[in-house]
């Protein structure tokens, strides 16, 4: 199977499990809109899971609701990010956002009420073991809160509204925080589920995630906003620091392609079986969304 | 111990618990905004779950991440209904409110990282088996999500923008879920935690939650704003259907004293050990603020 149509098919699984989430929720516009939130996408975080699971010898039945908890937990990040306090941003995924289809209070919510559906989506029992399970809700809070993800997201509205651009060590540290963490924890939750060693997967996410990051960065810069869905050459208007303003298209280019090889050289424990993960690897930094 | 210095106490003890919390975090204004957001309060849910424990032979030491996660867990939203999107309130335990003191971003990012803790706060070894701990969790997340606190969350600000005043039947719903779903799940956390049936509990907890709400609409009206720390006679102004616009100021205050004797009644199977569980069912209807 080609990367594209493997990712598709574990999106479509993933949508599955999300989907029979929401059916058990009460038929209410919050619970339709949380639904809307996780529509669409790449589903490369909930592929990460699934992938990095697969390889280690788990398969999807289990660990799909893993997959499904990161997806919901990276929906209300992008729903709570939209909002006119945070990057005010109206189009994603080529839909209107949340706020603007329906309205901020109902934003907030849904966004709050798909954090908890990670958390509660993580005590599946298919998943595993009790202490499979609580591991998995442990990394996820380390990833997701105060010092991962919000962290990264607090720092990058900082030096916002400071007005300061940031240098090329602030915005490395901040992505670890704002995308690095989740992509992170869901490479590693393959290894969690498997019960073996996290460190090579942990290691092949840090350098995936900043490489997606500066990707995004690139994308940005020269992509088609038809094709990513949202808007484009934001933080160039905003006179933020990127990585394509503080190392230039070339080197931001050539630092992404130098991150995806040594971000395959830490799958070199794993042989051929690692295959999916490295064809990962390379669309990150080749994709046009 | 009388019960207010009881309470006194193991709001202190809970306190403790979650200054460690944030003194794990990064030094940075999130942080410190969810260290405001925790400070002060009753803290009568937390004190349901140190208090369910302790009648059931499990000590504060052993139950306090589950009291601070319950803390944080409403913590959280207590700051994001404060926002000006939701119910618009600038007074908050006597303080400006957190988007007031800080903006509107921070609001939002500390009480989605205040959620986050909520759940790894649970993850706490000190609490118990994996299979303890997990319960916790998805019980937490049960009570807080779309079926539960968001829920009835969204229910009001439904019928808030609708105009059309909720009967008796609607505010009950709306209310099981706004303030019920967590004070029930504080008060079954100690039967969890002592891996005893929950079921008294969950009964005790579910008059005590009505009978709190009841109160409180009751303090809207005939409270002082300045014991209260907020806003009063907002419902009214805002031309909302309470238990006391409905029932009437008496038929309330009887409601009210029913459910709590009907709350003790439950707890009638654990004799002389629930005083302090009766007590704080007495003190819910007694307070002023």
């Amino acid at each position: 199977m080609s990367f594209p149509a493997l990712l598709a098919a574990d999106a479509s699984l993933i949508q599955t499990r999300l989907d029979a989430a929401f059916a058990s929720l009460p038929d209410q516009p919050v619970t339709r809109a949380m639904a809307y939130a996780t529509t669409g996408g790449k589903r490369l975080r909930g592929f990460l899971v699934l992938e990095s699971a697969r390889m280690l010898g788990v398969a999807p039945a289990v660990s799909v609701s893993a997959a499904a908890a990161v997806e919901a937990l990276h929906a209300y990040s992008l729903v709570h990010d939209d909002l006119p306090a945070m990057d005010d941003d109206s189009l994603r995924r080529g839909q209107p956002t949340l706020h603007i289809r329906w309205d901020e209070a109902t934003a907030i919510l849904a966004g709050d009420a798909l954090q908890t559906l990670a958390f509660e989506l993580l005590t599946d029992p298919a998943l595993g073991s009790a202490e499979i399970r609580l591991k998995l809700v442990a990394g996820l809070a380390k990833a997701s809160g105060a010092a991962g993800m919000v962290l990264g997201q607090a720092l990058d509205i900082a030096a916002e509204s400071a007005g300061t651009p940031l240098t090329l060590e602030e915005i490395t540290a901040l992505q670890a925080g704002k995308t690095g963490a989740l992509i992170g924890f869901a490479a590693e939750s393959g290894a969690i589920l498997a019960e073996q060693n996290p460190r090579p997967l942990r290691a092949y996410a840090a350098a995936l995630g900043l490489a997606f990051q500066i990707a995004d960065d690139i994308l940005d810069v020269t992509g088609d906003a038809a094709k990513a869905g949202k808007r484009l050459q934001k933080d160039a208007d905003a006179g933020k620091a990127t990585f394509v303003s503080l190392l230039g298209l070339d080197a931001a280019r050539a630092r992404a392609k130098w991150l995806i090889d040594e971000a395959c050289d830490h799958l070199l424990p794993y042989g051929a079986s690692a295959q999916n993960l490295i064809d990962c690897a390379r669309f990150t930094i080749a994709r046009e969304s």
